[in-house]
């Protein structure tokens, strides 16, 4: 009989939600050694991986499992990640920065405190170019909205060229090419080895000074004090981060006081357990068939 | 020959783009009493109207053309107005505008000026439900925007009923079963006899207190004095608006210190010469073939 365990701050969430799915066979446990099934948050499945007995699948209520991909780590089972979740946030996220940015809506704010009856000219999206590094499913949702908004899309990435709202594909070596004339850079990288300061001085410098840059991804794909001189010096015209090397933020990080910099802390996309559930229930129904689950993550990939 | 009068603040940008579609027989002329054709910004054109000999079509460059709807105007021309070209720009302000009520934007620019890894939780637009208050052209676009966001869609109308992205429509006499449970109101009506302070105490107490109300239209739509004590009562959660009752908005308006209330002062959609001229073009092409303009305003509607 499947034998799920529930590792995450939100177990009772899940158990409801799981229990009220009905399920066929499924028994829930508290002992890591009786479990089959795990349901959680990466790193709690870290610490809790050596006591399982006879893992069989995992499912992360995360996109990032990096804290799962230590090559030191048991692999000796089936590991599926979040996706097609937080495309629809990210994207809320992304564009809603982005637009900020465009309406000068603080610019306005400000205005507003001073009595003064300004018109600023807004920018628009319409006609822009955005970039995404990476164009995965959450890359492809970004570049849906874009495509409402009438722009442009260019996409980086290792392989995949499925996406039909991707106007153009690059590839390594040419991210260089790949960033020259952007409005628009978005990262939305997983933490691989291979994304390591992909978003470095020469990058930065290759932007457009008008060039505005998110990272939704993970804090590991931007050197950090090369986006500090970018602000600095004004290479390029602002930044929103959500990832950082290390969170939370150090209080001594230059970035609390970085000119043209928007911060917010690892909340693009919050991991709802309504929407993971659904996740969990559609590949539970392929566990028990023995057919293959969706989002199974590639370990030497690392996503 | 078919003559032009251009009366804009952006003639010159006119003329030379005009000029450059290389338009047949168009003949371009400064005498007011010299022209069939004119394009221009309402007011200017309002001032010129009893000047103009044999008017046959004019051409608004905004959509609001309320300056030339007076009783006591001369109606002998037709006259068409820009439609087709707001609802994208109008969309970028209005969601740009939502996504920073959600993602409680500058809520996250106060922690970090204060230096603090703080995580308010965001909202979502996925799931919510938005009302729009006139479904014309504009209105239609908006509803576009609210499904690619995966919102519900309701629109109050006089009549239309023909765009597939709005759910529900209501009509005179339903407002208030319109606004009941709606998560954002953003009105979007022409001024006109019809529209007066439609948004008053009666509609803004039916509103649940977490909605956000936009106006995007004109200004006498809102009762101002019932929006400010709405907004101080926190019986709406809070407002955005673009248009006023009398602009520039006097200095000792209330709106100026009236709490959760947002204001830009009539930018939400600028009218851009190119835009303009492709709309100006086709029309002209309909007019030498004698064929019925496009966007023609009824004086009788005011729209």
């Amino acid at each position: 009989m499947p034998t799920l365990l529930i590792l995450s701050s939100d177990a009772d969430e899940y158990t409801r939600l799981i229990e009220s799915a009905n399920l066929p066979n499924l028994k829930f446990t508290s002992d890591p050694k009786d479990c089959d099934i795990v349901l959680g948050e990466p790193r709690l499945i870290r610490n809790t991986l050596p006591l399982l007995s006879t893992p069989k699948w995992i499912q992360a209520i995360y996109a990032g499992v990096e804290s799962l991909m230590d090559s030191a780590l048991r692999r000796d089972y089936v590991l599926t990640n979040a996706r097609g979740v937080f495309g629809e946030l990210m994207s809320e996220y992304v564009f809603g920065y982005l637009l900020f940015h465009e309406k000068k809506i603080l610019e306005r704010i400000r205005a507003q405190e001073s009595k003064q009856w300004q018109r600023p000219q807004s920018g628009v999206l319409r006609g822009k170019t955005i970039g995404l590094l990476g164009v995965g499913s959450i890359g492809a949702y970004l570049a849906s909205t874009a495509k409402h908004f009438g722009m442009s899309v260019r996409g980086f990435t290792q392989e995949s060229e499925s996406f039909a709202d991707v106007d153009v594909y690059y590839h390594h070596p040419d991210i260089l090419k790949f960033v020259q004339g952007l409005d628009y850079l978005v990262t939305v990288l997983p933490r691989t080895k291979d994304t390591n300061k992909i978003v470095d001085a020469n990058l930065l410098n290759a932007l457009p000074s008008h060039a505005i840059f998110i990272n939704v991804g993970r804090g590991n794909a931007v050197d950090e004090p090369a986006l500090v001189v970018a602000l600095n010096e004004g290479k390029i015209a602002a930044a929103v981060l959500d990832v950082f090397a290390e969170e939370p933020l150090p209080q001594d990080h230059p970035f609390w006081t970085t000119p043209n910099l928007l911060m917010t802390f690892h909340t693009s996309a919050i991991s709802y357990p309504e929407n993971i559930t659904k996740l969990f229930v559609e590949n539970y129904h392929l566990y028990i068939e023995d057919k293959p689950l969706k989002y199974q993550v590639d370990f030497e990939k690392g996503y």
